[in-house]
């Protein structure tokens, strides 16, 4: 894994999921402690990373995107590890997608020099932090605009610090999220961009196609977003090579079809943003990848998938019934929004940890419930499971997951602890 | 508010939620930046506290436990705040309840010196770093047993440091959490402890009512744990003046009731554990303070309700249909697993910020779904709402709005930040 920017890499000793620290380490020692998984050094629950998973996950992702000639900004909000966008951006990523300023703020401080903020920019002091990394020549920054009182406020705070903006305008469908859901909305739009052609600057048109859940009413918002960049190619609207950007983590296969489909007048920049293909999970993403493999050709023809890359391990700390097991991990520790956390592995920690290699947990064991440190776990009576069993939980949800941990350890095969990666939330 | 421990009170500039920072600056210096967030000095979306409504709380409280003469050890896993744990403790808290080695760990740290661990102690890690805090001779602590196996796995570890835990037994209630459910659990645990009266030390009984949802249930159970004391106390089976604790944020009005209505043939310590008074929500905490406030006779006595003391607040980013502004705050922000945020406060910015105060939002804008970082608000045709207008959120759940940010500003009256306090998730 890259080194963590030196000036924000300092592990506090008061961080859950770690190993014994009398003080405040940089990340780049934490090696050096030759913590392991399996010998108990962590203190549970620990949510881990596994690097020849994650690095899986980046290879797969680099063979489908250059098997499309297509672009990669992988969503950052999901884990907001500077780490683990450098990870996709050494994978050939040609940006990182980011939510809010203040996630920009973090990347650029991280070394993250071109962003998409696939989202509007509202805010004198949001503005204020873009305006400001903006100073940095190399640092290349693209926005969304949805509406012409937004075109207004952000042409008037830019033309004041004498800054160029660059954005994508929004595409949006009714009862969607946000984004211009018709040609008088976009016209409006677009009138309000001529008044600050100074200050903001037209550079592509965006989509999140992930507000919408079935295919057909995806391919044509598709099909809108690519006949629009046409358009504003024939009205020379746009300042530069337009970019033309949609696809989150669950519909990337389509967005990457459609788009390479279409025809355009000119040149176009396509850019795909799926974020969870890092790390994977056993939710709704593997539901869309099962898909992505059965009807997309790239990802059929490719012969691996994706792999989940995080785990939640655990202590069993009570079986108060014969078949009720509670474990140490609550909705504190792990998503629980799109699912309940998936029992994945066992291990019985032993003075000899060479010994023996955790095994997979029986497929009847299901997490029924998760209160805010706890998790209800439904076994079968006789099962062969002791307090002080060590659990390892798949997730459904990484984005949600990943914003309860301030630091993940990083496993090699062995379940050493080879490295840290460190969050920004 | 008082100060942060000064090992652990650097605030990084890369936290989201908080005014210009040009680098890391001590807590202290904070209140000396002059950050107003009606001048919009603050990046939004911003958990916010308000220091009057803490303080009013706070004072609630130990008026509500001074009537019924317990003790009070507030759960703070819900702020993981320390200095929030310290102003509970000003504010007469006997101590703090909480679920973790690595939150008791955070607590000493910040010099909390007694902990009421309300969980079991599993895992040579976790054990360890509890064995290192009581290394502090001032450090007062109390974690929990609920069967042989976890007694005997406490027996062996602090027998080998030489140490001597102290423990309460968890009761639990049949489809419950963890606890022993009935008489022959209760003596498996009293006779693993008899095997270990050098390390393991038996000084009281633990429940958790929460797990059970209706009144009479409750009564019965706080009963049992009443009868249980009892039964102990003529055992001669506690090594100290037993302590009987219970409550949390829901039904600590039926705990103080039961457990000072009880005759002990022994005095005994009642505390009770609420955690979420302090910031209150507008949720399952506020429906269950208003049967308080009804049917306790010190709730009804006192004239005076918590307050809602937390506030997300964030700026509207898109107002696409007439009956649909997109809010730029989501699950990353605020909690969304016992309700959904609740519009609050409007407020308009303007060059002159003085001239005009938030108003209260309209009774029919209500949020009808929460994405990663985005919220659908529902308003009416017409309605007098702006993008860059900036709305105040009531939250449904503290715990699970606190674990989303680092640092909340502390604002007076006129929304200045007064101080700022940091998690430590």
């Amino acid at each position: 894994m890259p080194p963590q920017d030196p000036r924000f890499d300092t592990i506090s000793p008061l961080n859950k999921g770690l190993g014994p620290m009398d003080h405040a380490l940089r990340a780049t020692d934490i090696p050096s402690l030759n913590w392991n998984l399996l010998r108990e050094d962590l203190s549970l629950p620990s949510a881990v990373l596994y690097r020849d998973k994650l690095l899986h996950n980046q290879q797969w992702m680099r063979h489908f995107i250059d098997a499309y000639g297509v672009k990669l900004a992988p969503h950052g909000k999901t884990t907001m590890a500077p780490q683990l966008f450098q990870l996709q951006l050494d994978g050939g990523a040609w940006g990182i997608t980011l939510a809010t300023a203040h996630q920009t703020l973090v990347a650029h401080a991280h070394g993250v020099r071109r962003v998409l903020m696939a989202n509007q920019l509202i805010g004198r002091p949001n503005m204020a932090i873009i305006a400001n990394l903006l100073r940095d020549p190399a640092f290349e920054f693209y926005c969304l605009v949805d509406s012409a009182d937004q075109v207004n406020q952000l042409g008037e705070y830019f033309r004041s610090q004498s800054q160029q903006l660059n954005v994508l305008i929004e595409l949006g469908v009714p009862n969607g999220r946000a984004g211009v859901r018709d040609e008088q909305q976009l016209l409006s739009v677009l009138t309000a961009l001529d008044r600050w052609p100074d200050a903001v600057r037209l550079c592509g048109i965006e989509v999140y196609e992930g507000v919408l859940d079935n295919e057909p009413a995806i391919r044509q918002f598709l099909q809108r977003a690519c006949s629009v960049t046409n358009q504003l190619i024939a009205e020379k609207r746009f300042a530069q090579k337009p970019i033309l950007t949609g696809a989150g983590s669950a519909w990337f296969d389509i967005v990457a079809e459609e788009f390479t489909a279409a025809r355009f007048s000119a040149p176009v920049e396509i850019v795909l943003r799926p974020g969870c293909y890092l790390t994977h999970d056993v939710g709704s993403y593997r539901r869309a990848h099962q898909r992505m493999r059965q009807n997309n050709p790239v990802a059929h023809q490719m012969n691996t998938t994706l792999e989940t890359a995080l785990h939640i391990w655990a202590y069993v700390q009570s079986i108060p019934e014969p078949t009720r097991a509670i474990i140490g991990m609550g909705r504190r520790d792990a998503a629980f929004d799109s699912g309940l956390p998936v029992p994945a592995l066992q291990y019985r920690p032993s003075a000899n940890a060479a010994a023996n290699a955790p095994s997979a947990t029986p497929a009847h064991w299901t997490i029924t419930k998760l209160m805010d440190q706890h998790a209800y776990l439904e076994i079968a009576p006789g099962d062969d499971l002791h307090i002080g069993d060590m659990l390892a939980f798949d997730i459904c949800h990484p984005c949600l997951t990943f914003d309860k941990w301030r630091t993940l350890p990083i496993l090699d095969a062995n379940y050493n602890v080879v490295d840290l990666v460190q969050t920004f939330f």
